[in-house]
């Protein structure tokens, strides 16, 4: 392969075959405080050996059925012995940004709005953007601020807002059909380097959303324990 | 006066003469921690002798203008000597919200979007709303969040906008007059007890506001020091 041209917390990015495309390699390394797993952190915390494998076959899994659904994705095609997947280049809104959905109250909503809601009230898909920013904890922005600052005027962010939601209940249905309940779950979108349309980008993995058993929160390594055939 | 309705952590309250309003009485206590005034705190850190009728002196003046420009807000009249503010009943959106808006960029806005702006970096009056929630630190909250919690409609919200932006403005242009610049601008706002139609509540004073003078601080208690008509 190629040289690294970045090396990210959980993932190195190399330059792909083709001049339009780049390759991700998950690595062993998960963000966390402490020695303790919390995708949420914005720092490396540990090492668990397979734990980048487990993430591109459920990223391949999901990234696939949204392909062959029709959803522009960044997605081309993925080695799991290497732990390498091929996505087309992208360029993200501003310095980058998170895209959550929730479907029900969750984490940080409740300890926003715990004035308001308890644990598992229903949110009707609620999307929310946070920046990229380590050292700020993502913090969460507005529409309006997201035009006041450059990085979408307002049309791109209610069609932001649509795609998410779409892309966030066919993951949630997906999920639904293997017997978990999606709380919440978080998306990365960017510009396609050849089209320029949006398109999303990133992995999905445990990871990136909140998913409950009959009630019970289903830890974020576990949750490839529910799908056998990714 | 009748006995106290409510006592809260800067001014106590009583039922007005007539029926539909309230006489709130400007405390000495302010916000603060640890001994040091901090208009942003949600406690009361100490009582300075004087302060609540520095505060009503200015909340007059600026109400008594915006009332006479037209502007509904709960003011009725103030009785400087004995600290008390009369004013319209109402009711607020939800549990209460703040409504802030950004001339210039300072305090969390720094904070929080420091990787696309810098201290002083134009705003153009950016609204953006908090609830009040004290022991969840007044979190933020946007458009969207608002309806889905049942706090206001997206209608509601967009007319809110446009009423505190020439609110604000307006008290912006007049403490220009007077040689400063607001660089933030906090307002509460409710629904008139009588009219149903939203108005502008509490107070104005040092406190609500970040104001520089020739680039310095202005401290919310030497306000009343450009102000000497009020």
């Amino acid at each position: 392969m190629s040289e690294v041209i970045y090396s990210g917390k959980t993932k190195d990015i190399y330059q792909g075959a083709e001049e339009n495309q780049l390759v991700l390699k998950f690595k062993d390394d998960v963000t966390g405080v402490d020695g303790v797993f919390d995708p949420g952190a914005n720092q490396v915390g540990l090492s668990i050996e397979g734990v980048g494998q487990v993430g591109l076959r459920l990223t391949k899994y999901f990234y696939s059925k949204l392909n062959e659904a029709g959803y522009p994705t960044h997605f081309v095609d993925a080695d799991i012995e290497n732990n390498t997947m091929t996505v087309r280049k992208a360029q993200v809104f501003g310095k980058g940004l998170e895209v959550i959905t929730r479907f029900k109250a969750t984490g940080s909503f409740v300890r926003r709005y715990g004035d308001y809601v308890t644990e598992g009230t229903p949110l009707n898909a609620y999307v929310e953007v946070t920046l990229k920013d380590d050292d700020r904890e993502d913090p969460y922005i507005t529409k309006d601020a997201l035009a006041l600052l450059d990085i979408m005027n307002g049309d791109q962010y209610e069609e932001l807002v649509a795609t998410t939601k779409e892309i966030a209940s066919f993951v949630r249905d997906d999920i639904a059909a293997h017997g978990l309940e999606v709380f919440d779950i978080k998306l990365e979108f960017g510009f396609d380097a050849v089209t320029g349309k949006v398109i999303l980008i990133d992995e999905i993995s445990g990871g990136n959303m909140r998913v409950f058993d009959n009630g019970e929160y289903v830890l974020p390594l576990n949750l490839i324990n529910y799908f056998p055939e990714a």
